[in-house]
């Protein structure tokens, strides 16, 4: 047996999220799916670097899996491609080592929240970008980022349902990015806790709208308490965007 | 009463085109649906610059309309998004004079026409870029593109379907803009027959993959023959970006 790393894409619009569930489609069982059918029907098991919710899309998912087929990117590529549905696509093929494990083995993820801010909307987007036509500082947005990167006790910032114990992440880089009618959030880190990245951009708009000061984040980071965070925003505007291993 | 000159976008992906019909869902039925309900139940008719076919997009399409509603075109835009659907939205509406007809005054129309180059499938691009991963030779098409500019009869480059008996339209622009993964035609005349714009963008990949000679379509348009000229090239790339008036 092979041991292959795979990165997919896909538009999470239609699915109940990434990770197999009893209810709803979910991205991993059609995936799955078309590695089953490669296969001549034999169950083929993907482990992935984590999963994504509903409606959150991705253009770089990690997964693993071990076959006994032995070809090439781009004939792995065009094969699954072919038996995927449109709204997934497998991007590149890799043979890695057998003791490759597409969850342990991260080291760093980037995700990517885009916004769009036009005062219209604009039908083409409504998938793809979380929808603030309000006033928005983005002064003050700028000035709060800054708390949120580094070493921190991520308590405040992460769902109330977050099952990991220990909730101390690093973020490395929080970049705002200003384009015509979008605003786009750059998240890169360690590791991401629980709808960590929706609630701390949820708490951005909060401080972009006035209703939070940016002097304000350090105590809401002390106060270990998710209800003096911002809103979750909205899961259209959020990508998995890239994986870092060793 | 005031007439009203209205600009809508849309994608067209969940549609069976634009205009109004028997089977399938039409963007007219559900903007007639919405201009119903701010009218406390009767009926408003539109009137479009002209229809688009199913999964045909829009930026710009224009229509009027007669209400006895007196509204800023702010307040029009805000109620009736927030009765259409949300691949479906209102971009602005202004007072014209009772005599404007937004099909009978159109003077010229821009489309644009998408296509996705890239080697691997993109799940964000299926709907809203025409996907082309083969080898196309841009010089060729670069070359052939010429040759439908100005005042032609454009009896070999419509659908046989086309139930106009005028077959003469002038093309005044047909631009073509690489970008990365990308290619955009652009074109702007005085009018277009039926499946024209489509069938002209097949026409060129036909050039552009060496089926077809750059210097054979002056011999094309000699024929009359919708036979001599390319495929249709699928609806999802294409866009209708602007309709222009006196």
């Amino acid at each position: 047996m092979q041991r292959y790393k795979g990165i997919i894409a896909y538009d999470g619009s239609g699915y109940s999220g990434y990770q197999i569930q009893i209810n709803g489609k979910t991205v991993q069982e059609v995936l799955e799916k078309a590695l089953k059918k490669m296969h001549k029907g034999i169950e083929i098991k993907t482990v992935s670097s984590g999963r994504t919710d509903a409606g959150v899309h991705a253009y770089g998912q990690v997964f693993h899996f071990d076959s006994s087929l032995i070809l090439s990117s781009d004939r792995w590529v065009n094969a699954m491609n072919g038996l995927l549905p449109t709204d997934v696509a497998l991007q590149s093929v890799e043979k890695v080592s057998q003791d490759f494990h597409a969850r342990y083995d991260v080291e760093g993820k980037t995700y990517k929240y885009f916004l769009y801010t036009g005062k219209i909307r604009n039908p083409f987007e409504r998938n793809f970008t979380s929808y603030y036509p309000y006033k928005l500082n983005i002064d003050r947005i700028r000035e709060a980022a800054p708390y949120f990167v580094g070493t921190h006790d991520f308590t405040s910032f992460c769902s109330a349902k977050t099952t990991k114990e220990n909730k101390i992440r690093t973020i490395s880089i929080l970049d705002i990015e200003e384009r015509e009618n979008k605003i786009i959030f750059t998240f890169t880190g360690n590791g991401f806790l629980y709808n960590m990245v929706r609630i701390i951009v949820g708490t951005l708009l909060h401080v972009g709208n006035g209703k939070i000061d940016p002097e304000d984040i350090p105590a809401i980071f002390a106060a270990h308490d998710r209800q003096l965070a911002g809103k979750t925003a909205p899961a259209e505007g959020l990508y998995l965007w890239d994986v870092y291993y060793k």
